[in-house]
């Protein structure tokens, strides 16, 4: 059976790179309205990919941009995996920084060059085709697959919510995978188990009723810049410890389990240093960069403003300043906790002669895979069969919101299986994607429906 | 002698106003090119009044507007004063928020209300008129004058200095007058004795060579805006107090009978917190309101910017940071001395991974002048005749640069007399002067060159 499908994939490479190419012409940018009779152009591109499989498909409408959702026929006694992508991609500015025009694809150096490459139309694409194989080739799949592509990753996904909400049942499902993230290295495939959560807010203090002049007031009415500097500085230590009491209660320690295989991963450390052009690192201490980065709390100040920013010199003592900031969290934080936690301790720092308002811009909380998830060890036969070599344990410091959203909604865990590398230029210009990645991820995908379907009925 | 001066004011009123209003009404906005006709105007007008009082007078060409220079004949063994002023005014932004247009001048209240009208024109026209008084009644001055007023006072002086330094021998006098400030209330004339330097900077971090993801990299790398508030924030304490080391050691410390004169003044503090819009205050422990604001060394953030400032939230761990902040200077602080102890203590205060530039914005220091001085007792006696009661003795948080530059260059201390009140809208909006405070200010300025006069004489 194997032989037939991998003959499958060897014999199609050509046309499979070629759809992608036509897939990545379609400029679907989700993010601005001009775009949008080109983003419905992507949902029907997608539609067709299905239909023309024989899957039932139908774009659905959303407030925003429709959903593309399709699924196989049941197959009784073996389980059901929900696969999650999006067809809308990233604006493509600056665009005089692209090498060649965003949504005219080239080859070059064995990738694809187009805005969407990785992110997410040629990872996505791959369990498309990894099904196409199954069909045109067993004829059916080994399990039932349901996609939900979405339109609106890149622009808030403010309509997969109430879509998930709606069609719960339908929806229902034992397992998801996602691709959309990348492998640890070019030469080290990987499966994302764990993902921070996020807490964002933003502090606007108000001093005197309007700017005033430091000459003439300066010393006796408080500063709302000075002041905004002590309250953030407060927050955290100069090693980044969070100095909120009770911020760690929660905190999960990693495992020493855990601790171990992070230290196993070839991360070089003196590479990261110089391709961000910084002379040292810093982070808590006691823990490594990847942990740091990974499965540590944080404190980061994203915007900061007040007072006077032009050239030269203003001597004004001004009347407000504000920032962002925000936490990533980690099991078993809860977000909305750590907000009350930090409303409480801001006030008690705020000084005379200032107001404070405390603005949340939500929070999302961290996602964690147990590795003994029974469909662990079914990605990882998968991509050992895909990309020649078992695949590291690795966790990303970013959130997606979609696999929070699974979970809460539809109580199912997530693999992230990234077929992507860390300088595809994801969110920049020339996006790239390595079509041998893709041909690998197809080959994956591929075996994943295969050991999902086996590692159940083992289980059973 | 003096009932014919006081006559000649009296008879004259109605035509000083006319005269001011005329004044007024020209549009010398120095900072803006497009009001150059207008500023060259207000030089002539100047001029015109000198030499209709048949004073020596020139319109002195500079690199930018030309300075109104204009003296009197010697007197022999009495004193020379260098009367400072300028004929330039503000901009009008926002335009929108004048009742009446700003260069209509109109009497509303007593004021007269106009662009100009207290910041300099109204309070530097009662000099020339005092001078005209004596000229028209007397036939003579009981002292030289030397007027200097200038075009560019809002626009940066840049072209004073060179005017100083090259006419150095010629501007030659025992005491500078200006009056381009504030009674210390309605009813309270004061004399300013002393004013605060400024030494201002900008702090520019640089961390990463881009802007990260601050989920991917945040906790391992150095965010550029935790860097700085924690910098800025160990540059002062929660009171206020500056932690550079040194900062304090050439501090002279302030007199007890300056802090008893402080005390006896009727400062409201209730009033001003109002005024403000602040709850409380804050400062310097161990000072009061007053000392904090006129005579101790301050630290304000002027201004600060770094990543994301636009709506919602952004997950950015910014590249760069910055800020422009100053300090205020007390006697016996030194500008550059100050400098050099920051940039030291800003090295000891940055982690490794952040990169610092240090901006010198440049330094002025304070200038006090001794309450014993000989012409103190002069003006206080002046002061008393013009306003009915004798001024007192107050000091300024700002900086008056050609303060310094008078002292530097010309080896003379300067009596700042000022006739106008602070809400007088200076800089802002509706502008205006109490036309009441413009006849006291004439005839205090009537009695001072004759008190001058008399002071020197007594003391020789």
């Amino acid at each position: 059976m194997f032989d037939k499908l991998e003959t499958y994939l060897e014999a199609n490479k050509a046309r499979f790179e070629e759809e992608l190419i036509d897939f990545l012409k379609i400029a679907s940018i989700s993010t601005d309205s001009d775009f949008a009779t080109e983003v419905r152009k992507g949902a029907r591109w997608v539609h067709d990919q299905f239909t023309q499989l024989g899957l039932t498909s139908e774009i659905v409408e959303t407030e925003g941009h429709p959903i593309v959702y399709a699924e196989s026929p049941p197959v009784v006694g073996a389980p059901t995996v929900l696969v999650y992508g999006h067809y809308d991609v990233q604006p493509t500015d600056p665009l005089e920084e692209w090498e060649s025009p965003p949504f005219e694809p080239v080859r070059k150096n064995g990738n694809i060059v187009a805005r969407g490459a990785t992110d997410d139309k040629g990872q996505m694409l791959t369990h498309i085709k990894s099904t196409e194989a199954w069909i045109q080739t067993i004829g059916k799949l080994p399990i039932q697959l349901k996609f939900v592509i979405e339109g609106e990753e890149e622009s808030g996904s403010e309509n997969l919510r109430p879509f998930l909400e709606a069609r719960k049942e339908r929806l229902a499902a034992d397992i998801a995978v996602i691709s959309d993230s990348s492998q640890f290295s070019a030469t080290q495939p990987a499966i994302t188990y764990g993902l921070r959560g996020l807490a964002y807010f933003e502090l606007l203090l108000t001093g005197p009723n309007r700017d005033l002049h430091s000459g003439t007031f300066g010393g006796a009415i408080t500063n709302p810049i000075n002041t905004l500097t002590k309250m953030l500085a407060a927050l955290g230590d100069s090693a980044g410890r969070v100095q909120i009491p009770g911020f760690y209660d929660e905190v999960l320690p990693l495992s020493n389990k855990e601790r171990r295989q992070f230290a196993d991963l070839a991360f070089d450390e003196q590479a990261f240093k110089k391709q961000l052009g910084v002379k040292g690192l810093s982070g808590e201490e006691g823990y490594s960069t990847l942990e740091r980065r990974w499965a540590r709390p944080t404190f980061d100040i994203n915007g900061i403003w007040g007072g006077y920013q032009g050239k030269g010199a203003k001597t004004v003592l001004p009347a407000k300043a504000g920032a962002k900031f925000s936490f990533r969290l980690v099991p078993n934080q809860q977000g909305d906790r750590i907000a009350q936690r930090l409303e409480q301790f801001l006030k008690t720092l705020l000084p005379s002669g200032i107001q404070m308002e405390l603005v949340n811009h939500g929070h999302g909380n961290s996602v964690v895979v147990p590795l003994e998830n029974r469909f662990m060890a079914a990605a990882a036969d998968a991509i050992e069969q895909g990309f020649g070599k078992p695949p590291v344990y690795i966790r990303e410091g970013g959130s997606i919101p979609v696999v929070s959203d699974l979970t809460e909604i539809l109580a199912i865990d997530t693999l992230l299986l990234g077929w992507g590398r860390d300088d595809d230029n994801t969110h920049s210009p020339n996006e790239k994607f390595n079509l041998a990645d893709f041909h690998k991820g197809i080959k994956s995908s591929l075996y994943l429906w295969h050991e999902i379907a086996q590692k159940s009925a083992a289980s059973i």
